[in-house]
């Protein structure tokens, strides 16, 4: 039903014939002849109809935005006074002489030409779909996987598939449920992750798996999370962390290279405690040339005990953070800072202008001023290297409330102030804590399939605490793309985490016992990593809203505005399932809620 | 932590130094030495320690079956008398100076030398898959997931992502329901297909789409059915049936020329008339030459209400299979067949032994001969070609059950007989009813987005059991392997196939409302159609196990072996999804249903 795509047709045509099929984007009546810019997924090209072809021309004029139409007709170069070079097929246009209307449109409840509302958009989402840059979202995505699964076959590893209908884990976030009608009372979990599936291939010896795979998390979602999220799956045995990122490292350089025409070179490696001094966060933005400046060595013996105290306190943290030009910020600015920071568990923000370096203590000015003296101020401006006409702004408080509070306040200040370099700056963190305390509690600060490095069973007991993961993250411009591990391969040290987590021995069993039975026989050294498709896409295209890239998207309640799911189920269908729903009386249309 | 894998060590490497790490298939302690079958993903190569290197067999000593291990040492080729010519690596053979024990093994609970229980292999499928005639299935099942994405790619389509969390719809068999924690009382269901999310796809102008994609039933499992299957599924617009056809078409064919090195050639097309009333079936198996010849018209008269009956009713059918050779059945075989086809609703098999073709009604023998006149068999046995020797059994009764019983007699009666060619035997089904018609109501044949041919909606209304659909079943050796059909891509011929399935215009709002709307916007024609992936490999592989195809399948009665799955839900994690199970006292053992 065409012989070229809209987006195709170009000079080398002129004088051929052409049968293109699409829709009417635009119509402009001009001098008596009609003219539309006709639509496909390849892009746009101009065709116009003749009054003289009346067959054709009479047609047109029925035409409407959006007609889903076929026409024939012969290429020709347009006058060079109407070449439009902002179009790919800007030089021709299409003279018309078949028209077919295949199918029309009504009015349209989208207005192309303007700003919708996402509401609308996503109830429309077949219509929104058709703009070209909403359209590219996906085409992107498209070639993203393609190129993954490519850069994955060459590499041998197979694309194997696991299981929608799993058991229920406790990782963390919760698990979506699913009743079985066979085994009445019991129930599925949609997978978090093919986190243990993917271990378990490993085992079976195949060695390097992958998996372009739907995952599941129906926790309170925020405006950059979906219930269902798509990862890369990979695992492989026989292969060391460095192995492990080496590859994964290439894949997305070639990614980058294919999709953005930008060589990433080598990633710079950083430990995480690297990362939470010098930026406060796990997952730096090294666009932001700011860095946290550690002080608590200074201010150990000021009179002052917002900063005496966490100084002299070993969880404590006292860190300052040059601002660049910042002399130059309103008090009004300021405040908003202090008041930024308190989302983060800050009860305020100290802070200093430098007026004169060469002047110490008597060049700066700061609520706080009186409570240094000169060798203080003298280190202070040493250490940060801040200039005349900067700013420092200071964290003191328990060491994770500083990296939080002055973490977010970087990554803020760099962008109110433009200090973020336009280039991509990806980096991998590595040596994570094993374990995270709260509550007198441990936690896993990775899933407790992590491997410790180099420990032994009895020394990880003994000070778990201590224990440094074998895991990396990897880091693009302030986003957590991937992340992975190296597995424990050995039954012991297995049990040995989950009882440090707290899990019982009959719990393991319940649980993990299957994955506990499979670590006896000869488990072969293994490590992975995944990447969220959903967030590499959304880099890659440049947008924030993570809606984009996802062809049908939920709202944040988890709503398809397009479908309306969830809907209510059929009573009969609750009853085959042995489920009854209880719902306080009133409580039936869902827009309530 | 290898330089090679142990099934490509070759004569090529003869006198290099190899690093391998795999498993120990099997050890043999044979003069003093230490052999073993060493194994990794690509194969097995025999290692042998020689006591002089006193390190490495001291430790090899240790060895037993699946421990997992690293070995270095260098590669020797064989005496002649040794090479063994059924392995791959049987040319050389690697002797090892250092071994490393990664892990050892526990005594394994399956025998890898004999058959174990199916139950057995699916608890500890890890293990199981550890075979390599296991491993082949799924190291086939990512080749031809590979081939199929290669193609698509190349013929420009796009592989788009659609929800797993959707809206429940009435398609037939049974959705999966997921409770909603967000809108409590509310569900989604798991998609039984993407099929309506593919044609919004269309009408958003992506023009070629396609997914491999989990799909998922809740339906009664058959031995060849699981609860999530995965479809390669295709849609594209502006394309006809024919066209369709084809590309999927040269898609299979490539498939078969890749992995099985066999040209398909060009497939027959046949419509549904014609392998109902040739073969009995809509997916007949070409490999078998038997065919079905209707004798309605011979036998209207006869004084045997069991042939006369269905003969003179419109809705009747009687029909002979001639099975060459069949006068040698017993007279027990006969009586077996008889009892066969009345699992099919048949309530009986006359039949009918050929001794002497030129005797005429003396030349046969028959419970049913005196029924029979001469001109009635000389009829009969020219038009079924019966040659001496042969018999021939007849089915009569409704043309629903004489299809049935006899195409599985057909099947059967060939598979028992030995007459199944050895070859593939691809073809088309097409021109299937829009409808069929029970207990006075309408079904969709397809599904209700099928489109019909050529015909208007008030001939639709007027007629719909005339109503042919344009749907395409792709059938290879008796399996349907994928189906599709040209989608209704009209509002008004939408509303009215609901319509006339029964679903009033309040329920067709409810239910499709987004389908409705979307299609008053200039939808584009389309068509698509969908493989089943399981049934691919499973023809592709030679197995008629469909878990064999799966890397963690589930048994027919929906449970993992391997997990537990499905299991008793935490009580808190259903509080707050505001439902609860309401079960028979004691039902608590998921064993005892």
């Amino acid at each position: 039903m065409r012989t070229h795509y809209c987006g195709q047709v170009n000079a080398a045509l002129v004088g051929q014939s052409v049968t293109l099929s699409g829709w009417v984007h635009r119509r402009r009546d001009l001098g008596g002849l009609i003219f539309i810019d006709m639509r496909d997924r390849e892009g746009l090209v101009q065709v116009f109809f003749d009054p003289d072809k009346a067959g054709a021309y009479e047609k047109a004029s029925e035409l409407r935005a959006e007609f889903c139409i076929q026409i024939k007709g012969v290429v020709r170069a347009r006058p060079e006074s109407q070449v439009n070079r902002d179009m790919a097929t800007g030089e021709v246009e299409i003279f018309a002489h078949e028209l077919t209307i295949i199918n029309k449109a009504a009015p349209l409840p989208l207005d192309f030409n303007q700003n919708n509302s996402e509401e609308q958009r996503l109830k429309y989402r077949y219509l929104d779909l058709r703009r070209p840059e909403q359209a590219r979202f996906l085409k992107t995505r498209a070639r993203v996987t393609s190129r993954v699964r490519r850069f994955m076959d060459e590499q041998g590893f197979l694309d194997i598939e696991t299981p929608m209908l799993t058991k229920a884990t406790p990782e963390g976030a919760r698990d979506y449920l699913v009743p079985s009608r066979v085994h009445k009372g019991y129930f599925y979990a949609l997978p978090q992750s093919p986190q243990l599936f993917k271990q378990l291939l490993m085992m079976s010896g195949f060695d390097r798996y992958y998996q372009i795979v739907k995952c599941f998390r129906d926790e309170d979602l925020r405006a950059d999370r979906q219930p269902e999220f798509t990862q890369i799956d990979v695992e492989t045995s026989f292969m060391t962390a460095d192995e492990v990122r080496a590859v994964m490292e290439q894949l997305v350089r070639e990614l980058w290279q294919d999709l953005a025409g930008v060589d990433l070179g080598a990633f710079p490696v950083m430990t995480h405690a690297e990362a939470m001094r010098r930026y406060g966060s796990d997952k730096p933005d090294l666009r932001i040339a700011l860095e946290l400046t550690d002080i608590a060595d200074l201010v150990k013996e000021v009179d002052f005990q917002v900063f005496a105290g966490p100084a002299n306190d070993p969880r404590g943290r006292v860190a300052a953070l040059r601002v660049p030009g910042g002399a130059a910020l309103s008090r009004k600015q300021i405040d908003e800072y202090g008041k930024f920071v308190t989302i983060y568990g800050a009860k305020g923000l100290a802070w200093l202008k430098v007026n004169e370096v060469a002047k110490g203590l008597e060049g700066i000015q700061s609520p706080v001023a009186k409570f240094l003296n000169e060798s203080i101020v003298a280190e202070l401006l040493a250490r940060t290297g801040a200039q005349d006409g900067d700013a420092i702004f200071f964290g003191a408080d328990s060491a994770k409330v500083v990296a939080d509070a002055m973490g977010a306040l970087r990554l803020k200040v760099g962008k109110d102030l433009g200090l973020v370099e336009e280039s991509w700056k990806p980096l991998w963190v590595v040596d994570f804590p094993m374990f995270e305390e709260e509550d007198g509690r441990l936690y896993a600060m990775h899933h407790p399939f992590t491997a410790a490095k180099e420990v032994s069973v009895a020394e990880l007991e003994a000070s778990p605490l201590e224990a440094v993961a074998n895991a990396y993250d990897m880091v693009i411009n302030g986003y957590e793309v991937g992340g992975g591990s190296v597995r424990i391969h050995h039954n012991e040290m297995q049990q040995t985490v989950f009882r440090l987590l707290g899990i019982n021995a009959e719990e393991q069993q319940e649980k993990f016992g299957f994955l506990l039975d499979a670590l006896k026989y000869g488990t072969p050294p293994h490590a992975g990593l995944a990447f969220g498709l959903d967030r590499l896409v959304m880099l890659l295209t440049g947008t924030d809203n993570i809606r984009d890239v996802i062809a049908f998207p939920k709202t944040t309640t988890a709503s398809c505005l397009l479908t309306d799911a969830p809907s209510l189920a059929n009573p009969d269908a609750l009853a085959e399932l042995a489920i009854r729903t209880e719902l306080p009386a009133a409580r039936t249309d869902k827009t309530e809620q």
